[in-house]
C-alpha cells in the first residue's frame, strides 16, 4: 500500500469542508491500475462537489483546508451527499505505477495515461484500465484534459448527427470547450452559431474561422442571432449557463426565424422542431422559459456519461481516437495557472477558479512534476 | 351564398378587437361541407386569439364587440397576426346544410356532426368533410367538445404508450380534460397521479376512482407527490399551467424518488429519465426551472395537431371511434353556462371564461337552437 495526499469534500451541518489528507491507496487488482497524478484540470463539472453554492468569500481558509457555509437551497438540494466524504477531480493525466494482474492493466505499466477517475485531485488514483487513454509522447499537461471537454464537444457533434441535425448553436462560443467545438465543426463542415459576451471573444472566434459569431453585449444581438440562425438553420443548441434567459432567448430567436419562413399565419406558431440542451449551471439562478416558441420545442439535460453509454462502445472508441490524434491541435486546452493541491485551497485560487470565467482555467500539478505551460 | 354572423379577432396598434359581423359564406365545393353551428365550447386553446394577454377588465364593451389594450410583451409576441382579422373557435357541433360534390361530403348532408374548423364561433362554418365526426343520435351539446379535450386526453395516453411509459402524472387532475384522462387511464389500467388545488377536487377525483390524487394546497404536498410517484413510477407528466414552478416541482419530486432508489451516491444525480410536457399556458408568467434533476430530464411542448400528424391516420381513426363511443360517458364535458355570440362578448362573460377556472367552461349556442344543459 502506498500513502499520498488526496483532496476530500464533505457537506454536513450546513458546512462544506474541503481538505487534503493523507490517504492509503490499495494495490490495484484485476483490470485496475494505480496512476501517480501529474496534472488535473479544474473543470466546471468539478465545481459541483468543490465549491458550488458555498459562501466562499467568507470561508475559513487554513493550510490545505477550507470550511464554508452552505446556504439553502443548495444545502438541502445536495441531501444525497450529506455526511459523505467524497474525493474530487473528474480527469487528469499521470503515470501508471502499479497494475492488476489482467493483461490490459499490465500493458499500461510505466505509461503516461489520461484518465477519468472522479478522484484526480490526489497524488494517486486507482482506476480501471478501460478509463485510461495512453498518451504516448504527449505530456501530462497536454493530456490532462483529454476527456471531459474534448469528449463533450465531440459528443455534441455526434449527438447532432444522430438526431439528423445539420447545424449547431453554442451559447458560450469562446470557452475552452467552445473553441474545440469550433474546430470540430469546421473539420466536419457543420455550420456553428457561436454566442459570445465580448467583442474580443468575437474577434478571437472570427480569427479561428468562425463565420457565425454573435455578441450578446451588442445592441442588435437579437437581430444578429436571428440572422445567424437563418443562415445556418441551427434549431439545435447547447447551453452550459443554465440559469437566466439564454435558453429562452435562443428558442425565441429560432421560432422567430421559423415563423418568418411560414407562408401562412398559424395561431400555434411554427412546426419547426427546436431543441436546446442544458449541459451545465455556470449561472445557478433559475432557468426562465417563456414558451411561445410554437410547438415542437424541447429543453433537455445533457451530460457526457449517459451520452457515451447511449452512443455505444464503437462510437466512443472512434471519439477517443480522434481526441488522441488531436490533443495538441483541435482538442488543446489552455490554462491560466498551475497550482499544487495545497495552493488549490487558498482563498485567492478558490475565488478565481470558482468564478468559471472564460480563459481562466486552473491546472492542479504537484510542484516536483510541474511542467511549463505551453 | 348564405350570410350569417361570425366572430372575428384583430390585433393591431396595441388593441385587441373582438367583434361579431355579418359574413358571406361560400357554397361548399369538393369535399367541403357547410355546417350550421349549434354549440361550440370556449376552450383554453381558443383564448389565445380571443383574450390572452389583453387588459380585459378595462376594455370597452359594446353590443357584439369589445376593444382591449394589449400590453407588451404580449403585443410584440403576437407579431405574426398583427393586422389580420381572424376567425375563432376550434371546435363545435352543428348540422350539415350544404355539401360539395364529393361523395364524402354528400354523405353528410342533413347529419349532425362534431367538427374541428378554427371558426366555430359563427352561424356557419365551411369545413373539409374529413374534419367532421358524424354524431348520430348524440345532441349538439353532447358533441360540441368531441375533439379538443377528448383527443388531447387520449393523445396523452397514446403518447405515453408510444414512449414506453407505464404511468402518467397530470398537474390539473380536476379539469374537464383531467376527468377524461382519469377515466381513460382506469379503462387502460395506467396508474395516474392527479395534482389538484382544492380538497373538494381531491374528493371529486377519489369518488371517480382516482387512487393517486395529491393536493397542492396541503402542507405535506411535496411528500404526497413523492409518495404518489413512488407508488406509480410516474416519471412522465403533462402540464397545462405552464407558468410558475409546477413543472419544476414535478421534476424535483421525480428526481427525489429516483435518488431514494439508488444504492450509491452519484454527483450527477439519478439515471432515471424524467419528462414533463408543457401543453398550455393557463398561467402566462414565465416557466421557472431549477435543473438539479439528475440527467435525462426533458421539458417539451405538446400540442394536439402535431401529435395527431405524427401518430398517423390509423391511430387517429382508432382514437376518434373511441371518443365517439364514449361521448356521453368517458368523454363527457360539462359547462357552467350557455351564451349566444353576443352574450359571449359581454364584460361579465369575458372576465369569467378568460379566468379559465376549473368547472367554469362556457358553451356558445345560438338561443333558437339552445338545448338544456345536462
Amino acid at each position: 500500500m502506498r500513502t499520498g495526499k488526496q483532496l476530500f469534500s464533505t457537506l454536513a451541518d450546513h458546512k462544506l469542508t474541503v481538505e487534503i489528507s493523507e490517504t492509503q491507496f490499495e494495490e490495484p487488482t484485476g483490470k485496475q491500475v494505480l496512476v501517480r497524478m501529474e496534472a488535473a484540470p479544474i473543470n466546471p463539472s468539478d465545481l459541483g462537489l468543490l465549491a458550488l453554492g458555498a459562501d466562499l468569500a467568507n470561508a475559513e481558509y487554513s493550510a490545505g483546508k477550507f470550511v464554508a457555509d452552505m446556504p439553502e437551497p443548495f444545502y438541502r438540494g445536495s441531501k444525497a451527499r450529506h455526511g459523505l466524504r467524497l474525493p474530487v477531480g473528474n480527469e487528469g493525466a499521470g503515470t501508471v505505477v502499479a497494475a492488476g494482474e489482467h493483461e490490459m492493466a499490465q500493458a499500461l505499466i510505466g505509461q503516461r495515461v489520461a484518465c477519468l477517475s472522479g478522484s484526480t485531485y490526489s497524488e494517486y488514483t486507482l482506476i480501471d484500465a478501460m478509463m485510461c487513454l495512453p498518451l504516448g509522447n504527449i505530456s501530462a499537461v497536454d493530456g490532462a484534459s483529454a476527456f471531459v471537454n474534448p469528449m463533450t464537444a465531440l459528443g455534441f457533434v455526434e449527438n447532432a448527427k444522430m438526431e439528423g441535425q445539420t447545424a449547431i448553436l453554442h451559447t458560450v462560443g469562446a470557452s475552452n470547450l467552445g473553441l474545440m467545438l469550433n474546430k470540430i465543426c469546421q473539420e466536419d463542415n457543420i455550420p456553428l452559431v457561436n454566442i459570445v459576451r465580448k467583442a474580443e471573444q468575437a474577434e478571437l472566434l472570427s480569427g479561428l474561422g468562425s463565420k457565425h459569431t454573435v455578441n450578446s453585449s451588442d445592441k442588435d444581438f437579437s437581430k444578429q442571432l436571428c440572422d445567424a440562425i437563418e443562415a445556418t438553420d441551427a434549431y439545435y443548441g447547447f447551453d452550459p449557463i443554465g440559469g437566466g434567459r439564454m435558453i429562452d432567448t435562443c428558442l425565441r430567436a429560432m421560432e422567430r426565424v421559423a415563423v418568418k419562413k411560414m407562408t401562412e399565419h398559424s395561431r400555434y406558431g411554427s412546426d419547426q422542431p427546436k431543441k436546446m440542451y442544458h449541459y451545465g449551471v455556470l449561472d445557478m439562478s433559475p432557468t426562465i422559459l417563456t414558451p411561445s416558441y410554437g410547438h415542437g420545442w424541447t429543453v433537455s439535460g445533457w451530460l457526457l456519461f449517459p451520452f457515451l453509454r447511449a452512443a455505444g462502445s464503437e462510437t466512443v472508441e472512434r471519439m477517443r481516437q480522434r481526441v488522441l490524434a488531436g490533443l495538441t491541435t483541435t482538442f488543446a486546452s489552455s490554462y491560466k495557472r498551475q497550482v499544487s493541491l495545497e495552493e488549490m485551497l487558498t482563498r485567492d485560487a478558490v475565488l478565481e477558479y470558482s468564478a468559471m470565467k472564460t480563459g481562466e482555467k486552473y491546472l492542479v500539478t504537484p510542484p516536483p512534476l510541474r511542467q511549463a505551460l505551453a
